[in-house]
């Protein structure tokens, strides 16, 4: 096989012939009822056709295809979600978020969801801690939510998620822990305030089908140090997204599901031993860091 | 959600912030050891990016596309190959098979594999049975295996496999039988003749994902009836193909993984009762059917 592949010419008949294919497929959807279902199921084959057509994916490559999706569907379990994360690392989770979100007026950017988030995640105070038993150097994070007009936004729900230092979230180990999550809500001020860790790189789970395709094409497995954010509030849209530390080399590698969005990257303030925290706490003689980020968030009605 | 949906304009803006996504994405790719390797992946995004944006997924839709994989990973097992019958049913099977046997000469068409061959399927006679404890009408299937230039093939092998009356393989069934298969070789003159079943038409099984998508499709899961063919023989390109019933109504309604060509429908002549077979076999008060398949397969290098 050779990389000219793509261009190898088809004779006109031969083109006809697949031509009438594709035109055979999308007919066979012409009475779905939905028309929304009728479109997508159209367009996918369109394309679907169109990529085995241009690459002339051979049969060996389409059982290779097969046995790919097979054993990402094997791998699937209530832990682990092996479609997302190929949706993930092929930039269709990404481009999704960005058809679905498109930037209005001075919102905050939105960026993909990732597969660890929970429903049930603890409640916390304002100023309280969501590392549980994660370890890491605790960082302090601020912010106030706002909406596109400046108007501060109380009892918005903040739910925030992140792995530990070893770059683990609580559900990927074995013991059932509830780590390195929880939910607040904002003050009358729409200020918001707690205490998590300093995020730190860590690989997606490149141990399945998912992380054979990446290392076979080169790719790094690893994300940009982030910290997860959704925050929902009446009768606005609901953000989901991360921030990202600056001058985290992993930023220009390429961060493995293409989440970063320059205005997403914050700067992450490391206090040596001893200095005072914003709330009184002791950290005896660990370092901590501090960070902050104003949310804004756009009405629903903006949603598209 | 209208139907207008793919329709609704997007700002320069926000075509240019997808579209740097989607050369973010082309570019992780852009150190892939294997060019062909890279080629797959780089169209293979090109073609997923586009569908996302042209559809304007929304996030729901998104996630029920993550459901439908899982649940179409969750039944695929030894047995149930979930993820072939999705390629068949979106015709990208028979897609791949059109661009790889591209119609050469005389040479006998292609169609899709499907998922039901085995590979030890037992040896025949010519002139035996493949039927075993399978019920159906008998049918009595011969034919010659030449070249493209019309020179006889002996000793090709001859794989044959089909449903019985009741639309079910052997590997269907839970108490591993082996009926309805069996492989057999081209005598002198490259003729060969065997005992079958007169096809039926029956479902994909259809309990599944796939048969939930062409229900709500409104799409029939019938495939047109049709028997089984694979042959091989040295210095040819191997032919896996079907034959079909001339009249049966399921190639007007449509093939559900697109099988038919026209040039694969044969006569199946039905003998009344007590008609002389061709082996003098008694078939006491049964009607039979007898068929004519002539092959021809063309040479390997010919296969692009």
């Amino acid at each position: 096989m050779t990389e000219t592949t793509s261009t190898t010419p088809v004779s006109a008949e031969q083109a006809a012939r697949e031509q009438a294919l594709t035109e055979r497929v999308l007919a066979s959807f012409n009475h779905t009822p939905n028309e929304r279902l009728k479109e997508v199921m159209q367009s996918l084959t369109t394309h679907l056709h169109d990529f085995v057509r241009e690459v002339r994916l051979t049969e060996k490559e389409w059982g290779t295809a097969i046995e790919f999706l097979t054993a990402v569907g094997q791998i699937t379990d209530d832990r682990r979600q092996e479609f997302i994360l190929l949706s993930d690392v092929l930039g269709a989770s990404m481009q999704t978020i960005l058809v679905n979100n498109p930037t209005t007026e001075n919102a905050t950017e939105a960026t993909v969801f990732g597969p660890f988030f929970l429903e049930d995640a603890p409640y916390i105070e304002l100023g309280g801690d969501i590392a549980g038993s994660a370890h890491g150097q605790p960082c302090w994070v601020e912010g106030t939510v706002k909406d596109t007009h400046g108007i501060p936004v109380p009892g918005a729900r903040v739910e925030v998620w992140e792995a530990d230092e070893d770059g683990f979230y609580d559900v990927q180990y074995d013991d059932h822990r509830i780590a390195g999550r929880a939910h607040l809500f904002t003050d009358q001020h729409g200020e918001f305030r707690f205490w998590g860790l300093t995020p730190t790189p860590y690989p997606i789970p490149h141990d399945g089908p998912v992380g054979k395709m990446l290392e076979a094409t080169n790719r790094s497995p690893v994300r940009a140090s982030h910290l997860h954010f959704m925050v929902t509030a009446e009768g606005l849209r609901t953000l989901v997204t991360h921030i990202f530390v600056e001058g985290d080399p992993q930023i220009e590698i390429g961060d493995s599901v293409f989440g970063v969005q320059d205005s997403l990257i914050k700067r992450f303030e490391v206090q040596p031993a001893g200095t005072p925290t914003p709330d009184g706490r002791d950290l005896k003689d660990k370092n901590w860091a501090r960070t902050r980020f104003d949310i804004i968030l756009a009405r629903s009605d903006e949603q598209q």
